[in-house]
């Protein structure tokens, strides 16, 4: 978590909306990781979590992901935790609950679907306070 | 729609999920044309709907696809879905539906949730036949 909240950071100086994230293997290693790149590279869909997930399985070959841990400072939006499943990630680690945006705890929650074919185990809130403080920082500063 | 029939049949012959897409501008011009790269670029979230979105967004140098269409021979999945969410696709007009794996009529119904920020307005079942024909065909031949 300590690489997504640098990530995010990073993003943050970059004026990009602070969100980060890293991508563990079996053994604790850092597959990938990655800051939101939205306004840098003109797509709305270069979302932290959506980067880590597409370099670690191009870096694998293939393979998909069940054995690794996605960790990220924010809920997952829908589109990112309905690409964790295509993706298979086996755990997803995230920091601030998002009510208005989020898609696992929220919204469509995309895991508890009936139809969902694949279900990461999910722990959110780990280091809440210090990942929505980034954000409101951010946005704060936005408005001024 | 033609174009996207093209890129699903493209799509089979490269062993793809025949699923194909293209993006139209406001005068019907072709922005972007894209089929299933998932197995070939070893990337699960390469739905023919997130490349053409991607693509569009880059060639205008990030404005949003409000006045767009996006035709797409099978019902986007939760994820594509969520994504035309935040690309601000203007209108989605997709061939089969599809129950298991589709994320519009079926599923997380991404456009119908509450908090869902823009609906693109959809029309679904257009040459369904057709659409759903080529799937079937695909993995009646995968199974043999």
């Amino acid at each position: 978590m300590d690489i997504a909240m640098a990530e995010a950071r990073a993003a943050s100086l970059r004026g990009e909306v602070p969100v980060g994230a890293a991508l563990a293997g079996p053994q604790g290693q850092v597959l990938a990781r990655a800051g939101n790149r939205v306004e840098e590279w003109h797509d709305p869909s270069a979302h932290a979590e959506m980067q880590v997930m597409r370099a670690a399985t191009r870096l694998r070959g293939g393979a998909r992901l069940a054995d690794c841990t996605l960790y990220v400072t924010l809920e997952p939006c829908p589109m990112c935790a309905a690409a964790a499943v295509h993706f298979r990630i086996g755990r997803i680690v995230f920091g601030a609950y998002d009510p208005k945006g989020g898609g696992v705890e929220h919204g469509p929650r995309v895991f508890a679907q009936a139809r969902c074919l694949h279900r990461p185990e999910t722990v959110g809130g780990m280091r809440e306070r210090e990942a929505g403080a980034l954000l409101r920082d951010f946005f704060a500063h936005k408005r001024v």
